[in-house]
């Protein structure tokens, strides 16, 4: 099969420095794809010149005239902005001329553009961004992660049925365990909503496995993690402080003096595989589900490796059929909970993940 | 000042094995407290005997009968154990026996009978349970942590004066900062009660920050951390699991072959220091705060060390008079601010913290 991905050369903190190294890498080690690289020609062209990139029939620039500035409004970016890099990379993928768009920009113009262009596949009222995150047994997805906050249990329904579908695909898992976040196991903890979303999924024909806490991210105790886009956001950025905390403190009582710098030269190569583990760059990439074409988020201060690893996970989506799989997904749901709130409500994106 | 401190010596996962210990320690460090020992006389006075303690004037035995079960239902325990010894330790505070109650115990029984047994506060809706976590920058108290889920703009309000009484209490610190949490710095960032929340907090009168993010709580970014007790508690736990993950893929670098174990012999010193400066039992002892009388929540699984720091806790809340301060900072707050909803909600309480 033959695959394009659309990558928004302009997007995230560092643009083209960062994106166009990136996909250059990416084809060097899988030459069997198609990149449209869109945004400003001649800066895209100057970065490849800088590279010395040898002239690749994989390789093509869509002009686009705009960009998306990272804290701009979603709205105004949507409405003002018809000819960015983040827009017309979405229309490749909506005429069918690239399977995925990958982009580093602004996260809510990329949510709120994304619904405009692509729409929702049927039975999903709102998009959800997904994250794989490592586990003490392997990694996990989480989602939402900050798509949609105010979520009612329905949304939360689709958000297992979304993951279920992200993992079986990429991860060729059939029927992925499901967990719902929670606030103890027993099932009359929690919320009303998550209550209520515990009912629906348990009904779901889905493999929920219950409510799990938040230890149990780590703990890796299920393949999905299901939960509120507010909840989500807010675990996902105290797990990234809990982690700089830890490695600031560790980095200090190494450099606390002559003896322990020595201690710190002879654990460097320990510490390099430590640091390799847990390196985030590998799980670069968030999945924005539930829309009519895959679309993926980088992190906005990703590197050129992990910009890299964003564009392997669109391919991945796109070998693997997420999309038919997704709607298969919705299709299998008790007719009962197939066409759950028809009120989309509104959207709200996060910050950047 | 004569301080006197009821600890409910029955709860917990290990029980007087743990708490009895720590009580002795604790007066063997800070001789001019008085302890209430509250549970099962022979029990205690066995683990007493064990440890060699000479009798004491400061220490007592209050008998009760019953004891609360880790997993018991909090109504049941409410309305069927009148003589646990969570129950008898609160009535000491209530009669004024008492200044201040330890509990290791059961985190939905502890809320539901000091709510009963205390009442909160004139202008408190509803009890909250503070820690305080380690930061970059030194350590900052995040609130609620579980107690309430299903919070209002009002009672994340109350819980931004409550922090700050604390803080102001027990560091010392005149006008705490207090952040609210949220998904994003930008004030339309968030849900509509976190939103809401905001402008309340902003028109307080308190030193309010503004929004943060779940990093932020690990920056040190304020004094006081201010959420949702089903956000709060997801956070914490997440942060647990996080650095359960970490500590977990450090050691299996270490021990993976003979270099790097050598790697980790001369680094243990370091390794050490290390896990002293994060060590989470200098940490223990959640508040339970806006009652008619100081409450401390260790952690079930707390030992000797860790147990030892809980009661510290307690003492320095009376010793700052942390109850009377509570009453000034409510008074303190704009008139329509005051006695905002006089709907209490559902109390729900999360699994142990």
């Amino acid at each position: 099969m033959d695959i394009t991905v659309a990558v928004d050369c302009m997007g995230g903190d560092h643009g083209p420095q960062v994106t166009v190294p990136a996909v250059v890498d990416y084809l060097h080690r899988n030459p069997g794809t198609d990149i449209v690289l869109v945004g400003l020609p001649d800066v895209i062209e100057s970065e490849l010149r800088a590279l010395k990139a040898t002239p690749n029939p994989r390789l093509r620039i869509q002009p686009a005239s705009e960009v998306v500035g990272m804290d701009e409004s979603p709205a105004l970016a949507l409405r003002g902005k018809k000819n960015s890099s983040m827009r017309v990379a979405l229309d490749l993928v909506k005429s069918g001329a690239a399977q995925a768009c990958v982009s580093a920009g602004n996260t809510g113009a990329l949510i709120a553009t994304s619904r405009f262009v692509l729409k929702t596949l049927p039975g999903i009222d709102r998009p959800a961004l997904a994250v794989v995150l490592p586990t003490i047994r392997g990694h996990t997805y989480v989602l939402d992660l900050g798509a949609n906050v105010d979520c009612s249990a329905e949304h939360l329904l689709q958000f297992g049925v979304m993951g279920a579908t992200l993992v079986a695909t990429v991860e060729n898992k059939e029927r992925p365990s499901i967990g719902l976040l929670n606030i103890g196991e027993e099932e009359i903890k929690g919320n009303e909503v998550v209550k209520q979303a515990a009912e629906l999924l348990r009904d779901s024909g889905l493999n929920f496995y219950g409510n799990i806490e938040g230890n149990d991210i780590y703990k890796g105790t299920t393949d999905v993690v299901v939960c509120d886009g507010f909840v989500g956001n807010v675990a996902l950025k105290t797990s990234e402080g809990v982690a700089q905390m830890l490695s600031t403190f560790l980095r200090e009582e190494f450099k606390r003096n002559i003896l322990t710098k020595f201690a710190g030269l002879v654990a460097l190569p320990v510490i390099k595989a430590f640091k390799r583990r847990v390196d985030h760059r590998r799980y670069n990439g968030a999945s924005l589900l539930g829309l009519r074409g895959i679309v993926i988020k980088s992190h906005g201060s990703a590197d050129r490796h992990a910009f890299r690893f964003a564009i392997a996970r669109a391919v991945d989506e796109v070998r693997g059929g997420m999309l038919r799989r997704m709607s298969e997904g919705v299709a299998q749901l008790p007719d009962h909970l197939k066409n759950p709130s028809a009120n989309p409500g509104p959207l709200t994106a996060a910050s950047p993940v």
